[in-house]
């Protein structure tokens, strides 16, 4: 019984490190399309946002079963819902992907992003790319030490948000109003998918540990 | 053994729903500060919002006890997972309410809107206060008439939020790049807080029908 309930859960983990692995792609395609104004690859993340969402309900339904026929207790009851808290999670960064891919969808054939603010912008999509990378390195060595590090990159992420504020609000922003609207929301964007890396790597460090980590 | 879950259920959905009246609260004492531009209401939100976030783990605690002590298999066991999802939902709803709060305390003594999209904005923040009081007595009713109702709300979120895109990208737009930024990320606030107010309001429909129900 004790061994049927680690390999099913095992397998939700190697499914979830599959799904972060496309939630990976779509951060990055999103990216892409945003910093060249390519529609093909804009439209492409959108579509492939489906095939997240499919994932997330065959992991849903792989969890569910485990509930209902190994009927864990405690501890193994919790790290179950984590993995059920963790796909909702992976699911909202394929959408807040597609959000990117939209923008750059609806400035096409013009880049979303001025010049000037690229450099930030880009440093934040490649902070929240990495983010996911290590995220999905994590679920799938459980490495706690990896998982505590996530912490310190959305130090990171907050610094780079408000370099972009101080950016599109200085008296030399000459791009108006659209732009600096768009890097906002943007900026919100990837802020959000480190957000939700930090809260999955939080979630393996407590079906690890039992404990919930405080952040440093 | 039947009656004792039923019981501990109604029970969490009776916390659920006085979670959501502390999350009602918040979202109209965040909008009563933005408009006004009075910090201490924006700070009563903020400091208000640990409030929440027990709530939250008080519910958790009793939704594990009760998978735990109560062993419940398929359609009882989605129904507990379904409230463990409403009360992370909520307690997202909290925290966009403190977005919406600190940017409002930002601005401080002045009032983050201007004048011009005031109205737009109020109209965003009223829909969402309506579906988050409307949702509280969806949980409280199970009503699956009045939850399919809330879906069709979050079409007007839309429509507003269009308006207020229009409004600050017009020529018309005097104001400058920050209250752009400011309207278009509370936009983004109250548009996610309406969102979760439908999501909740479908979950419940799960709860009590069993389907997920489809946005017409």
């Amino acid at each position: 019984m004790r061994e049927a309930f680690q390999d099913q859960l095992d397998g939700i983990f190697l499914d979830l490190g599959a799904m972060c692995a496309q939630v990976e792609v779509a951060v990055r395609e999103a990216t892409s399309a945003l910093m060249t104004g390519d529609s093909r690859t804009a439209e492409a993340v959108i579509s492939a946002d489906a095939g997240i969402d499919a994932m997330r309900e065959r992991i849903e339904e792989s969890a569910f079963s485990l509930l209902s026929l190994q009927q864990p207790v405690a501890g193994d009851l919790r790290v179950i819902v984590s993995a059920l808290r963790m796909v909702g999670e992976l699911e909202r960064m394929g959408d807040l992907s597609v959000h990117v891919a939209k923008v750059a969808r609806m400035r096409v054939p013009y880049v979303a992003v001025p010049e000037e603010v690229r450099p930030t912008l880009q440093a934040m999509a490649s902070t929240a790319e990495d983010m996911v990378r290590r995220v999905k390195a994590v679920i799938g060595s459980r490495d706690v030490e990896a998982a505590a590090a996530l912490n310190r990159d959305d130090d990171e992420m907050d610094r780079l948000r408000r370099i972009s504020f101080a950016q599109l609000l200085s008296d030399d922003w000459t791009y108006g109003v659209e732009p600096a609207v768009d890097v906002a929301l943007l900026g919100r964007y990837y802020e959000r998918i480190a957000d939700h890396a930090v809260s999955i790597a939080n979630r393996v460090v407590y079906v690890v540990t039992g404990e919930v980590p405080v952040k440093s």
